[in-house]
């Protein structure tokens, strides 16, 4: 077992965690106690950063430790939990590439981070293209099936 | 508080966390108990995953809560800790990109995951390119610079 501590949280509009219709949303990571403004300095000059965080509303009990259908749709190929991004993962961390949008003094507003309000932030590390793929990436095709609608805009 | 439990450990020939020259290195992530080949069915349909593991040889201590040099080398800008990937951060936990070589039941040979031997693992996802930057990535010049001999290889 290992412990840790947020280092922040999102304060965003959206409270459930839908599966679609990320695209333009903004949030804002606000650093915990502890943090200061100097915890950010510098990162506007990067145009993407990493955010880990936590699905905290995954229940423990709904954790998959092997596979299932991915949004458990059939169509797909079942597949094991590490194959595959769902929230009901096994320490139930998430990872998403934002786009940096400003940073005023401990708050960072970033765009496109697909967390619900009161998620508990791990870690923010900003994008260097060095460690983006250095190769083709590669990918079976439900991925994109999933991906249709994930950055999209949802009509107002 | 928040309690995670390695789903992994990296089996490596390197076991100190050099900075540099990590092309081409190969290492195995064997599965921790309690998880079976079917976690990782699947995977090898990807090219490339994402690792999130912990620099466990980092001490407490050490850990930078503010701004420091990358590198402490005083020739780049000072910047927050959150605006470089250093290994002495908050919750020290690292995410790399490494392609896949091929899987042996529960176990998962990779290319350059910039990780030493025992590492703990807490994750690993597929990338698919749609949770990749959508949109030109920039980031300040001493980046490059810092980078230029991380993914060579080391002259035998």
């Amino acid at each position: 077992m290992m412990m840790f501590d947020p280092i922040g949280w999102v304060r965003a509009q959206r409270r459930e965690a839908d599966d679609d219709f990320w695209g333009g949303v903004e949030c804002r990571i606000e650093l915990a106690d502890g943090y200061g403004a100097d915890a950010l300095q510098g990162i506007e000059e990067f145009s993407h950063a990493e955010i880990l965080f936590v699905f905290h509303h995954v229940d423990e009990r709904n954790v998959v430790r092997g596979a299932r259908y991915p949004r458990n749709n059939p169509e797909w190929p079942r597949v094991g939990i590490f194959a595959q991004r769902a929230k009901n993962r096994p320490n139930r961390i998430g990872s998403t590439i934002v786009r940096i949008v400003r940073r005023d003094g401990c708050a960072l507003t970033v765009a496109e981070l697909d967390a619900v309000d009161g998620t508990p932030v791990l870690d923010i590390k900003p994008v260097m293209k060095e460690f983006l793929p250095r190769d083709e990436v590669r990918q079976p095709s439900w991925c994109g099936e999933l991906m249709r609608r994930y950055w999209a805009k949802r009509a107002s």
